[in-house]
């Protein structure tokens, strides 16, 4: 993709007379876009009825954007199955866990796994591509749009054959199996493979090593689905693919999804009152594809459906996200969408222009953002986002595991994973990338693995050598205690890793209601959270506290071990959310790993570092102004103001600072 | 009907022995009552088994009720098909939104487009008007009970098939449905209206217009189905039909249905902390249906089911509520229920008399009643309730589509149009009639259309022409966004509604937990609510306010404007409830337009006025007492005080007061 | 069963190898346990295809815990039907009220009238009882696991046909269950016992009658089921039988269930805040099978499933909980689990030890208990606990009825039964047994009956000659006000118990929100709950108070009458829990018919008393410690402390005072 910031918004020229797109094309550039994403739904529209195509009208839009010097993101249209499909076969339209059958009307109501479905997505996507694969407009490619999106799996019968075969794979013998999955429990034991039920409701619940294979086994299915739309795309263009992923929302593990794929993207739907989830989104899309990203959907004040729950965001918001996912990292941020939708259910959702052709709230950000992008778009490409010198592992493997399993009933994955997991590394000062487990971890300082109730062989023996050849890995909480296959490690409370460890748990034990304190060896008092493990026999380890509360009062909450040529550092059990903030800043002062920026909270900082070029981009998210002191005198690119020392910004300002 | 004040209780004598007929009817003499209602769940009484007819039982409760000078509304036994037709004809039964076929045992389980259900319909109330169509004791009939209540729709292959049809009838042709409701979002483009498929339940939302035009549908089918039982009944009865309402919980169109019925009815079971919605009630009968209404149903003292949720009223809250109904226009008042259930699911509702024949804690409310209403009747009917000179429109249309698409999660539509709608202009102490969009506006001094998002060219072509000869409209909030087919306007924010004020909207966007502050032209400040809606370029229009919070900061929040004769008032947002209040009044106060009446809150007045009597009835409510300020001296025609100036009332009190 | 106390836990031998037997035995030893419960869900392992049977396995545990001592409580394998037969016989698979057929993979997935799922379970138990029926280590038996836990009932073909020829059984004809039940109500009425419905969800809600009657069918159906279970284990052995019954959760009538079983047993998961229903728990089990009892499960710390919402219970609780449970009359005492799960989805629940072998956090109180028992052992069999002077009714057939019919939506009865039935009796400090309504009440001096809507005809004879003979009875809240059938009484508010209390009801009406004032014969005011009943014309009965508020002002709230030579105290409604706790003590303590122990909340006393010896269990439940004044000076048997007038206990202290 061309090295240029890209400036985007959904457009669906398929719903308005193509009359229209000429004056949609002018307001456009006045907003200052100079990209589209586009045709994701529009199925129907390019094929009416089976095999009778129709493309003009995508020929007509795309030459007027390339005419206009606007690139397009073209869509796989296979969300949305027309009409026509879903009458004819029907045996394509997904069946819910419930055992119902999804009607036309809505979207994503397809089987992935249906060998029909998948022969004729692969035919209207040969068509697209062969016609527009090579045009000039076409900037890049998106697979089908939000995968898992408002359904959770389908459970028809080809799915559960497939489902049963994938077993018959992982597993060899039904005795593997069986064995594996300890399935005299309940007398669950199969004779065949053919007996495995799919996890749907039934008397009571189904035993969690089947309930996590399923939606592996879901999650591989849709990445294979895509797999075969990438096949056909790539036969006939070169252009760079991605799929705008969700947020975590969804049991799809996006370190497959994304491996597949050219570049990242993300739909990014903040809050302002939760505003440090895009920081997250941002960084994780940096890392873990290593490749540029693309904010590929945002609202341009609120977001909305049949009922808004949120409110616009304040004035300032939308170009201050904008031009800080360019800081970190981003080279697309697309609007969702350009033109409110005239009819339908997304009807009060926010938009660059109404449907009769005005600006919106967010109108005047998009413009303001446009005109300032000239200005540090050459400072962005010659100082790329650095590798940080720390790192926390991400696992959506996990997600699945604690959604199955969530050891307490506080436990919400999405948000415990966000407030007790990244919050408390990013609210440190910290800058820091977000890691697939696949991901490399040489080169780091430090890497952080909360929440990830199974280890991997392979990624074990990845952070032995990475721990061995002098890094230092922080474990936990939550981390280690289940197998792959989501069953009781019996060797050891966390198997091979504490066999790793060399430290022995002792105790582990839920924490609701009651509370359960630790002390902790600076000095401070904690309340732990959620699961608790204690540890003995610490032997050649130093504690780094204690619990003082029953059942382990007395015992280790956690400790730090010299391995090799680097540490080890354990916890037992999550802290409250100021106390594990200030237990991982210990750890990241003591032993001056890592640089801590200094801003009041609502305030972030990025480095930005290139051969001959270096700065920060500093951002107010908080919508109420903030302070930073600045690491080293620069200029503001943005405005050319000299700043050094201590700066204040005004709400949703944006500070984009070339060291001099 | 008769000239009188009707005082009734649903009688089941079905459900007990005959013998106990003359026991019952000395009670109620004794009560008081001079009317019952009868029948509408005795179809397996009056039909045990297929076409063999038992109506003797009926003859013999007719002739005693007859005999002790009790009138009956009798009612059609339709909304209880027996054992033996769900048996036989299971194609009758209703399935639901979740593809499950209703059961036999309960009630509503029929589904009202069966052709064979509405032939045996037609049959059981041929047989039951042919008998007893001209029975003297019969003064009025009464369809079905509750259309809609405990079901939402029926979902069978036969509603399926007639949808279709009946979007065949509206829209001509398939292209013509796709375009209006833009239908190649997200592919849900058709081919054939055949493929047009019900909004059930599926991956997630369909598209707003197809739902809308589903209820829409729904609701015309049941107006249909009592089309078809009226016809029967006339042919053999000359007496009056009602049918008996709930208040507006369901998707059921009451400006159709009652547009062929002869009297309005209403079930009215008000929570004391909630009595105003009494009051909306009975407005909404009385000028809704431009004839008398009856109460057809109202507790006791508190309502019951398997488990009750409130509890007895307070001492005389019966007898207040029944006289201040006939004080609003009502004939009859009929309680829910004459005798105590023996079995079934509503042993526990409060009654008139115990099963086994005692008073209830209602029975002195009663007997109150009974022994107050001879010495109002004459004045009632001589000095009627007058025409308001403000109106008020209240349209189930809008329920329907505030449902399919709240645009804000905190908009329920039941209680918000009370809350934010019709309470605020009943607390500036203003006498109002409710209209449905149907009704004729001449002779109204100001009419107040709130919550209404599609204003129907009809409607708009009516309220033009009442504008320009001189009425004062008050638009908003929320009024006139959307188009009759549940989409959005493309020429404007409002379409033929904003060309016809010539005042452009400028933002529209909702208002959740963020506050949005409007400075109204009066000097105070308020709270706007819900989903608001800005205006510029007021030309010659006056500004009522103007927001002062982003993203409409400076933007004008209403506006009134001369047109013809007349006057719009326009607001873009409603506000909190005070404010809302105190904006109205200023309306009706500076304009000197209407009377406000001077009471505390909880205390009611209602004008009466005939050719040679008049005066007030003025009713305590809420239980606590209250004080009013009596606009002219008078005499309490219940009392025979001499009454003038402020008046206290007791917890309850009721005056009915001739000016003399 | 031998007279000692077993220490026991649920063990699964047939989930880990069999090498693994030994150790478990030497760390069961280790743990002083002597018994285990075995093989509830085994059937897999035992016959993993049809008719090819397993045993050896449980031949070689046996033969081992023979070996060490230890015994072993057999299981029928019933609740978890293999995989091979839900596959082979799927119609023997439940289906619930969503008309939803479970599927393989959890547990109780069975249709419980199934002819052929009940031929299959008599086919292994009748190998399991023929193989081990008198093996030496076989202690006694338990049918099947926790009958109705997690399924509500089974809607299936079988179970409609069943339940109608159980309706024509008991009606005889379809004419008489008409009139019982009402059914022209609705037009319900039926013409044919084959038109009965099964009451599955459909419009609104069903005749309270038939949904009763279902439940009551249901209960005796798993009756039955367990009766052909007792018949093949009888054949085959000795050893006494019983079931692990929950707490009152489900429809099923224990009163039925525990009449055919030797010895009584409850799975008794406390938490430590509502540790008093423990209380009733064994007081429940004590008297209600007149036979020594288990707690056949409990936990040694917490529970879990997937999500545990609890916490570790405090140091010593679950030593107190096991040292009260014998005090209170039980003989064994049973931890889920020994080992804990090391796949399923119950794996992070507390155990004895964990999946690698290990103390965990409930370790050294099971040990402690272990080391305690030899000390007290010899006592409590000398001195067994004396029947107690009151007594109060429970009754699962009351749980059917207020969960058809609820009377006010705040009426849990799970809740309430505890909150405000059983609690204040308990509160007052007397020590009482638990009688289902089959139970003998000669030889007390106080019979309480709250909460049971339908007194059976047998039950009033024989309290009124209980009365009449000289027993104290005391009735409501809330009993008496329906019939058996689940109808309203006709004749009078409560049938004939008015008739023979000679003292009629005035009203009968909810108390929800609005608070409903008693003023109290002895001088307190109290607030009434749930539903309320008045009273008049008490003749020769003395009130013992009247209500102060509306609807029933000056009524009598409750009275007592001397009949023949005992007493008859009858309340027309509960009181808020602390008036209810001191009316009951002014009660006992007037006419000094009770003792009353004093202790401070959270302590219990019991008493235990022999040909010989005797004395008291003291028990501190809440963990904060406490105060009792001790009746007679003895000596504790645990420390072998003197110990006499007010002592002091320690959170979670037991003491077994001998009276010397």
């Amino acid at each position: 993709m061309e090295k240029k910031l890209h400036h985007s918004a959904a457009y669906y020229p398929e719903l308005w007379e193509l009359d229209q797109v000429d004056e949609d094309i002018a307001l456009m550039k006045q907003a200052g876009l100079n990209a589209v994403r586009i045709a994701e739904f529009a199925w129907s529209r390019m094929e009416p009825e089976l095999g009778k195509y129709e493309f003009d009208w995508l020929q007509l839009v795309l030459d007027r954007l390339h005419d206009s010097g606007i690139g397009a993101i073209l869509c796989t249209p296979t969300p949305t199955p027309p009409a026509w499909l879903s009458e004819t076969y029907p045996e394509i339209l997904l069946i819910n866990k419930l055992d119902r059958r999804m009607t036309h009307g809505s979207r994503r109501h397809y089987c992935y796994n249906s060998p029909t479905y998948r022969r004729l997505c692969a035919q209207i996507i040969e068509q697209l591509a062969r016609r527009f694969g090579r045009h000039p407009a076409v900037i890049g490619w998106q697979t089908d749009n939000e995968f898992f999106c408002h359904v959770e799996a389908c459970y028809c019968e080809t799915c559960k054959a497939m489902f049963q075969r994938w077993l018959k794979e992982k597993f060899g013998t039904i005795e593997n199996l069986n064995h594996t999955w300890g399935t005299h429990i309940w007398s669950e034991y199969y004779n065949r493979f053919e007996q495995v039920p799919l996890p749907v409701p039934t008397a009571t619940l189904h035993n969690c090593s089947l309930v996590t294979a399923f939606w592996q086994f879901a999650s591989q299915s849709m990445v294979n689905f895509q797999k075969e739309q990438l096949d056909v795309i790539r036969a006939h263009s070169d252009q760079p693919v991605t799929h705008n992923a969700m947020p975590p929302f969804h049991h799809l593990d996006y370190d497959d999804l994304f491996a597949d794929l050219d570049f990242g993207a993300i739909d990014a739907y903040i809050p302002v009152e939760k505003w440090w989830r895009a920081i997250y989104e941002f960084d994780w899309m940096r890392r873990k594809c290593s490749r540029p990203f693309w904010v590929m959907e945002t609202d341009t004040s609120w977001t909305g459906s049949v009922a808004s729950d949120n409110d616009p965001t304040p004035r300032g918001f939308t170009r201050m996200k904008g031009l800080t996912a360019y800081g970190m990292g981003g080279q697309g941020v697309s609007y969702w969408l350009w033109r409110q939708q005239r009819t339908g259910c997304e009807m009060n959702w926010s938009s660059v222009i109404t449907a009769w052709g005005k600006p919106t709230p967010g109108w005047d950000d998009v413009r303001t953002l446009s005109s300032a992008m000239p200005k540090v778009e050459a400072f962005l490409f010659d100082a790329p986002v650095p590798r940080a010198e720390v790192a926390i592992h991400y696992s959506n493997r996990s997600r699945i595991m604690l959604d199955v399993e969530p050891m307490t009933t506080d436990f919400k994955f999405y948000d415990t994973w966000f407030d007790d997991g990244y919050k408390p590394l990013f609210a440190t000062g910290v800058f820091r990338d977000v890691l697939f487990e696949s991901a490399l971890v040489d080169g780091y300082k430090i890497v952080y693995t909360p929440f990830l109730p199974a280890i991997d062989p392979a990624l074990l023996e990845k952070m032995k050598r990475y721990v061995e050849q002098g890094g230092t890995w922080i474990i936990g909480p939550m981390t280690g205690y289940r197998t792959p296959d989501h069953t009781v490690h019996t060797e050891a409370a966390l198997g091979a890793l504490e066999a790793f460890a060399g430290v022995p748990v002792v105790f582990s034990f839920p924490v609701n209601q009651q509370p359960v304190k630790v002390k902790l060896a600076h000095g401070a008092t904690a309340g732990a959270k959620h699961w608790a493990f204690s540890f003995g026999d610490l032997k050649d380890a130093r504690s780094l506290g204690e619990y003082t509360s029953h059942p382990a009062a007395g015992q280790c909450w956690g400790y730090e071990k010299t391995i090799g040529k680097g540490k080890l550092i354990h916890t037992g059990a999550g802290l409250d959310e100021s106390s594990q903030t200030h237990f991982l800043r210990i750890i990241l002062q003591s032993a001056a790993l890592a640089t801590l920026y200094d801003s009041t909270w609502g305030t972030t900082v990025v480095p930005r570092k290139g051969n001959s070029r270096q700065g920060f981009v500093i951002s107010n998210w908080d919508a109420k102004g903030g302070r930073v002191k600045l690491p080293h005198p620069g200029v503001d690119l943005l405005t050319g103001r000299s700043l050094s020392g201590e700066i204040r910004l005004e709400p949703c300002e944006v500070l984009i600072v070339e060291i001099k």
